[in-house]
């Protein structure tokens, strides 16, 4: 019996483990998903706290050491794995997730209370788990942490070491993030970071996602009259911030779909013809992505298809606007200020600090006389792309085939995972990045979802994965 | 003793009567602003119906037979006066105010609660009382109520017969008054309507408005796709319904402040030379007009004055939007609509179902693919102006000018008030407005107050309206 032999063998008995015990793995993921640990809204905040003891109480009961260590905004939980010490130095993982969910508003379009999550039968996808948080990230991060539960309760021992962050602000633009890495760098650096925040291709093609778009936000609001104004006495000669706000807000974007704030596209790198092609073969169909929202024809930049605009075009979206009566009925108010949340979605190339700054320079250029502006929220992350020729990222592959039946889809996301550009940039850590979410999880909308099958068979990937990158005998440390 | 003489003891004595008894009167003023009555939000229907039988017993306790009248929102109040049949044919008046009040949000920015009216010390005008609807309209309605009370407690009767009608959806558009004028017109209709819901011209220059701005509502709402979205996993190719309401507030006006939606303009009266000439004496400093609310430049159409704009001009205001997150912190979020609220500010000449058609031509043609909009809460009234030359109006500048020492400004208002225009269109009657607001007041915002001042003095000009009023031999009957 060679290696591989026994390592299929361990695997094996981990992956009936995970059938077995899949009715308690889910009461503890329904009760994580209880918890309303809404991190952007303070209101909630007593509930995060809860749900980091939530988090560090199932990797003690895993088997990690773990704690939970507070910062200026909610905790993080670190979790390490330390079995007997190996024959030799073995590889090391950081495994990331985050605790924290998006508001559920608006509440009146949920079919049940968000933190309230219940089995519902879902006519494409058999049963689903529905609750905020349900995919992003509460049910993808407990597939990784009952795969590790399993290894552990089958075999007393991780195939590889493991450390865990779990942390609490990235759905609010981790704030903490930096200075935390920056404190406990030492205690998290680890051969390779896992991030399981992303999605599949389709429900039946596994992805790890290789590019990811940064982010950067911005709240600006403008001021005007001292306070607000009847729209009658003074509607006229008086400056209307919501006016203003408008007019700079329509004025983000010229007719043909680009942003138009000078410097915006100054320093962006392009997609290779390689990674383009790539692209192609994917057969991404424009049509069902936009009509699965009931949208018909792509809304962004004039020439550029809808893939290569969601992975390799950088957008300036307008998330809310808040200014004068938003109440039933009418008001007849010129509001003394109006408020706009912006978020600018960045690839390879674009600094967040300096997006910004050109935000600011083009607003300054467009404020009429006696109108005031300032910024709040306002923080970032640049774009990444990682190695796909890696071996733990072709280990990884080979875990994802193993259990789908098919090679994984290397594919690109629109969406911003600020940890992972931390992780290269404080701590020079590249990120594995496999999820298990689906497009239609309804994650930050009403309903979100999370299949049963993709916790299911989540957890049984990461079990793979486990092995296999514990086979790789590469190690090298720095 | 000739009849003038006998007049004028009368009503000194009223005055006497009004002095010694303003404590009671400010304990009635009282009662009725703790009534929550905002007519525009569901939330406060109760307090609504609660100031409509506050109101009728006011007038009851006045001698008026009064009653509350149920319609398909608020209850209007009706009270007559009925007196010993006169020997000759009594001019007959119908007052007009109105309960209901303007929301009172943001309730943080309120010195103390809304609805605990108080006394305050204010440097620039002695004692005020602050309340929302101190002054608009429930502070104003009561100076009318106060001085009819005096003539009635003092002399058994008033000097003409009386009716009130006061109305409970004047802040959210008056859609009930429209059927309840055709229902009851023939009970309502006077000689002559008296208005108190306009401003002095200044603390020491009473005022009468000849002339009112009209309006037209519309709330428009702008859908795309078919529900809220991740805008990382769909910023780019997805149509935005906030940027879309961007680019059709920011089209609103074009670059010389002048309204661009096509025919809005077509049939407007500009006012005549004499008007524009009248305006010019009254000295209006353009400069502290602005000023007083944080402003330095006019906002509106070039090539107007301020009170030109104010009085002649139409504008087109954003009230409110609503769409996206509007929480704290930062939210990732493509909503699925976005909604904002407008007034269209009218002149002569122009229909507001016209205006209304014009807007929603102007809309369509600036939608793209896939945006859908709709129309809410639609409403509208005409501009009104009035004869200055008649006998009630040069009766109504006598009294004021006997009370505050100088003749009235005629004045324009860029506010509406549709019971105006109703008056005028559905009962043929023309309206005196006559109100001792001033423009500090604050009304439709935080800290509404009216100086205890413009009360007393308000229903001392009442009390001399009635008889200057009363003593008019022109009675003429149709």
């Amino acid at each position: 019996m060679n290696r591989s032999q026994a390592s299929n063998g361990a695997l094996q008995s981990v992956l009936d483990r995970l059938a077995r015990e899949e009715p308690r793995a889910l009461e503890r993921l329904f009760r994580l998903l209880a918890i309303p640990s809404v991190s952007t809204d303070p209101a909630y905040h007593q509930s995060c706290l809860d749900a980091a003891e939530c988090c560090a109480g199932l990797l003690r009961d895993t088997g990690f050491e773990a704690r939970v260590v507070p910062t200026r905004g909610k905790p993080m939980v670190v979790g390490h794995w330390r079995g007997a010490p190996p024959a030799k130095p073995r590889r090391r993982v950081l495994f990331y997730g985050h605790y924290d969910v998006q508001p559920p508003e608006p509440f009146e379009e949920w079919i049940a209370p968000p933190f309230d999550p219940r089995f519902v039968d879902d006519p494409h996808h058999g049963t689903v788990i529905v609750a905020r948080g349900a995919s992003d990230d509460k049910g993808q991060m407990m597939t990784f942490i009952e795969a590790a539960r399993a290894w552990r309760d089958e075999h007393g021992t991780l195939p590889l070491d493991v450390s865990v962050l779990i942390e609490g602000e990235e759905e609010s633009g981790s704030p903490s993030l930096g200075p935390f890495l920056a404190a406990h760098g030492a205690e998290l650096k680890s051969d390779l970071a896992l991030v399981c925040d992303t999605a599949q291709w389709d429900a039946d093609t596994p992805a790890i996602t290789a590019f990811l778009r940064g982010l950067a936000f911005s709240e600006i609001t403008v001021s005007g009259p001292s306070r607000d104004l009847h729209s009658g006495v003074y509607g006229g000669p008086a400056l209307n911030p919501l006016r203003v706000l408008a007019d700079i807000l329509a004025a983000l974007h010229d007719g043909e779909g680009r942003v138009a704030i000078p410097g915006f596209y100054d320093d962006i790198r392009a997609p290779s013809p390689a990674e383009l092609a790539g692209w192609r073969t994917l057969g991404f169909d424009d049509a069902s992505f936009l009509g699965s929202v009931g949208l018909s024809k792509p809304a962004g930049e004039k020439g550029f298809g809808v893939l290569e605009q969601l992975w390799s075009r950088p957008t300036a979206e307008i998330n809310g606007i808040v200014g004068g009566y938003g109440g039933p009925g009418t008001k007849t108010v010129i509001p003394a200020q109006a408020t706009a949340k912006l978020s600018f979605r960045l690839v390879p190339g674009q600094d967040p600090r300096k997006i910004l700054s050109c935000f600011h320079r083009f607003v300054a250029d467009l404020l009429p006389a006696d109108a005031k502006v300032s910024y709040a929220h306002e923080a970032g992350s640049q774009a990444v792309g990682f190695d796909t020729g890696a071996p733990p990222f072709l280990a990884a592959a080979r875990a994802l085939e193993a259990e789908w039946g098919k090679a994984p889809a290397i594919v690109g996301c629109g969406a911003s995972i600020p940890i992972v550009e931390s992780f290269r940039s404080r701590l020079g850590m590249d990120s594995l990045l496999i999820g298990f979410a689906l497009d239609d999880d309804r994650i930050h909308a009403p309903n979100e979802k999370y299949n049963l099958r993709s916790f299911t068979k989540g957890a049984r990937s990461w079990a793979r994965i486990l092995a296999e990158l514990g086979a790789i005998d590469d190690v090298v440390r720095t």
